[in-house]
């Protein structure tokens, strides 16, 4: 069976609470609760985690060293976490980038992602669905990163 | 019925030949097959156009105004067509920039994209499938920029 | 009988349309009719283009080598064409460069004029009336670049 | 009754041991015990918090969402930590974010503030006052972002 | 009856003897009488000032807040004066930006204008005809900024 | 007996009436009232001066050479005057820099301080009552720089 | 037999008669002539293409796919056209960049060359001159990239 | 006793599994007992600690405040983390910064140590043989800073 | 008969009292005194001028329009007033620039000088005896710029 | 008789030996037969040195001050030496720049020739054919600059 | 029987006489005895040379094509000196770079490294001991670069 | 006895041959008799060098470690010898750095100057008499650096 981890990073547990005009008015629990029915449907076991803390974000990459797939939501860590980058490029599992929002639309600080080099792909602005749609490139994915 | 643009860049007719290690080896009506088959099945028209020539691009954006959604690989001009940006800019029809590649992983000018704060989103580095993906972000769309 | 060239550059063909709260709600026709009837009071031949195409634009101008005057609103190509930039360079006939709005009140890249050192001179930011203005200056120019 | 949180960042904890020179030998206790007395007086309830982890400063934030307000010593993450801007932005107290010794009079590093943005307002240089300071400022406040 | 206020800044009192191969052989006493005459003709009061003090400019600026137009050639200070700039965005009066000579064409930091943001537009590199041109905007002008 | 003196620099003769949205609806009477009121009932002589002048601001500087304190906000010459930031460090003084509004929230220019470093410190964002904070930080001050 | 591409890129028709002080008095035609001519004394079908569209070169250079060698003098578009740069890397054919003045004598933006790190090597400077010796280069060449 | 605190950052624990062509196949386990054995050989007591996370590594480096000699590879942290360089400089231990592989020789944002500057010395590329040579060289120091 | 002019610009009234150990401790009289020595020794009228406003300095540059010669500390305008730049442009005078300390030495800001392309010469870092030397380059100067 | 020097710089005596991939397996002294053996067959005096030292480089461009020709291949002196630079300024022979491999191929600090400026032309990438193109430009030169 | 070269660049040989609170009191003979000493100790033939010529440390470099170490000190050409970069790339003895004093404390220039990404490996900081460990690094390795 | 070192760096051997209109017509020669007769009339021994090699500038300047006064024109090196800066700060002589024309008005890399930190000031622009003003200078000065 194949094992899917979802990974939201700092300030996406406020979703649905904090700036609504930009992040929708969705909460976290809502997008959990889609992707593991869409785990269900498609036999793949989804594990779920938020953190606001960069290190734990680094322990639960490393604890999903040979999953399937990660659908990760690095938060505002994408624009200067070097170490994530490092977690990312250090484990077996393919990850998929995902942004609510178009951050390329927002503030200058907001173009530059050191995490992307190292994922397979990036999905950007296409709200809640972007997670859906990482889900479904994963299932189609023979694995490699 | 939907109306959906498809619109390739420059050097995408080349795909298939072009560097198969980055693009991969299908080519470009293998996408627009695809595309277009995916249109009939769920009842939208899809038009089908590449061209090499900035102009065209921005003569085809233009023609396709208020169509309900366009996938567009934007290829090189990506990095510094400020005209093309503001031909999206200036449409009403909901834009998705698609690359088959991850820019983000290769030369630093790729890493630019001038375009992107003018779309909705991105779909980035997940091969053909992208186009497919953008497919179904803009059918379940209500046709909001 | 002197010639002047009324050249406008892409997305200009839009006008009226597009986004009418920055560039006004006359059409680009409106302007050409405007130029053309003081062309007629005036007794000037203006001849009026306009292109989405870097590659046109560039031939209009070589086509109007040594006319007494050109008009040019280069759209976005202002912030980027050198090859554009070149063929100002390369005639003899004078250039006034127009913008509709005020690039400097925009997003960052609008400040930067590639072609501006090349031209004679500058109208910014004071909508169609700009056209008019340039019109005149030519109109009382000796035909020095 | 009014609610405030007093929020110190990385290495606050070694003030008096650390760098006197810069920092001064009052330690952080002296520094909470003031404000806290300071709430007495005046009827607000002064919760105190330290802590070296970017996360929990995260998670401290989210916790007084609905405080009356912050004040804000973020310490060297002041200088880089979008996570802990975001933060800020993500809730409806106000903060005031303060620094004891004149950054602007160090390393070219500590002139950047990514988090002032976000703040309303900031009182640097101003030792250990710039707390007292920032205490009225809140306490006057119309609770206001 | 309208109002307008001719303005000249820095080392503008020297035209006509200063780098004539640049400004032309006008002084500038010619161009206040050009305006001034243009005036009367058209029923406008026009108040002429010239300054080499940044501060005087300023005081002019708030002096003519509800002028209906300001002709504008900030000499130098366009490259740095953000005083100058503060105080354009601060009066009701619509500001025009004239510079004689295409400052694009010349020294880089001739290409900066701090002052631009903050105007209605500029006309650049017309010699004194920028002046003219100017006046009659300002003229047709509803007086918005 | 103490002396303080306030200083407000270019455009702060417009309070009240330029941006309320930014600044507020006070005058700078009012400031100067407020100040000098609380000067009176803490026995501290408060001389007020307010100019656009760069060079009268390093007049006022130099006059309040053994002031116990100065209240300066600098406006726009903040961002550039290295004359005044040479006539503050050239004084024994000391010298609290505020801001009415969260400089840091606007345009990128703001984000530079070329006084800061020779200050004491700086109070930002906190509307007028920053002047009172700076007014009693000095009063407690042992009038050391 | 051995088939080159005699490539020129925008204003290049405008040889002998563009800012000769700088381009020399040959016409792109003598040019042209000249290379054929040695490719008749070397038995190489020479095909000569001048364009000032971005996308007509990007065709020319796709036509000519496995061509034995290209000199290619990219104009203008040398310094900011990707497009043409994945052109050139999308093909099988060597390119040898030819530009007839010393580009790094010339303006500051003349000294980037985008296009360049994918030809074979570049001639500069050397005139017309420049175009004799990439076609003897080629001649020599082993066909390789 | 001397006290030695050997100090490893993100990504660490990962050594022998991640990117062993740049890392080498040890594991973190054999450097903690390479330096514990040396430790022991010597006379001096040695606390091993690795952690992912930014602010239990500034915790570790303030429990250290007085030992000997601190080797520590702080990872991409490095990188960009400005407050564990403040916990660096707070601390009175000398330390001795290691990376295992030449950051130099890699990409452009490694070769930025914020942290290196408030170290006694780095050794750098010279494989787990770093932590050996850093061993040895905090013994024989006199435990100056 | 020669006249010279001696012109000192933003807080160099306060030499002898500001910062010493950089400026000394003479005074500007001192000096004022020392070159007027200078003159009645070798038959040159020499003017002395300070002041702290950057137009007093225009106005005076201005007024010694075809001076045999201006020896100019211009302070710290140096660092940025293109305004005094173009007065010295616009003068016949040569201009000798004069700086007391070594401006190279100090902060980063201090290296740059917007002056000195246009003055003749500067002398930097060799104490109050550089206007002397920069007197008697005047002098033997055959008035040329 | 006309005289050509052939110049080669720092590591260019290890050709052969050194990262042949990138420099090719002919030896330095291969390349001086062939320029001398051309030198014989057309009547050319050709003298050949080779230093790794700057000064002896710049010796050799003054003892060739009015040769017919000079082929310099400066190696990594391109890209710093600015006293090359101006040794080249300041001769009469006109000298071409030739480097075997692409440099705008390699690191980005290759792109950046300081001497080419001042070269006649360059000729990068053609492999040691390079420098015979050279001598063959030479040779038809009029020895002009 | 191994051989190192032990090769020091500029101002290297005024050690003990040059600013000894940064580079301490030894003089460059105690080090290279005390390198002499450990290969007689370790049975490696040690050869030392310093020089303040560019050009001869590339030489020396050259000469010791296939030793079996290189403990290199490059004083301030680590900064710019492109030359020695090559010269380390393109011999086959694996080399160490060291420095005595913390370099990445120092003035900002001194951050940049351009000889590191071609050495094995760096030692900075740890006084003349970096020499030591260097010599054991070496004496360890297999002779890989 | 006093002793001065006059010391001129790269290419100032062909001083009135090289670009006369910049450096004039006077020889090196005439500027080494000028100042050995300045020396002999005042008591000062005069010794005069000259080299186009960087490290025997080193060399020389080592040599001249406790003479009275350094007069030295760096030439070219001036822009990046970070060797020589280190040099001249490691003796004890004081140097005054003399430029002949004034580099501040030529290109842009010209203006930055390494070596000036490090003197004690700097003569710019003045021609020859720049060697001389400094012969004065180091004449009164009491040597100190």
């Amino acid at each position: 069976m194949k094992r899917f981890l979802l990974l939201n990073g700092p300030n996406l547990n406020m979703l649905g609470k904090r700036e609504p005009k930009i992040y929708g008015t969705n909460r976290l629990v809502d997008i959990e609760n889609m992707i593991s029915h869409l785990g269900k449907v498609n036999g793949v076991e989804v594990i779920c985690k938020q953190s606001n803390h960069e290190g734990e974000l680094i322990d639960f990459l490393h604890g999903a060293y040979d999953f399937d797939g990660i659908i990760f939501n690095p938060g505002a860590f994408t624009h200067y976490s070097y170490a994530i980058r490092d977690a990312i490029a250090g484990i077996q599992a393919p990850v998929i980038e995902v942004h609510i929002s178009n951050i390329h639309a927002r503030e200058d600080f907001r173009h530059v992602s050191v995490t992307a080099p190292e994922t397979k792909g990036q999905i950007i602005g296409l709200g809640i669905k972007g997670y859906e749609l990482a889900f479904y490139t994963l299932l189609d994915d023979k694995g490699e990163k």
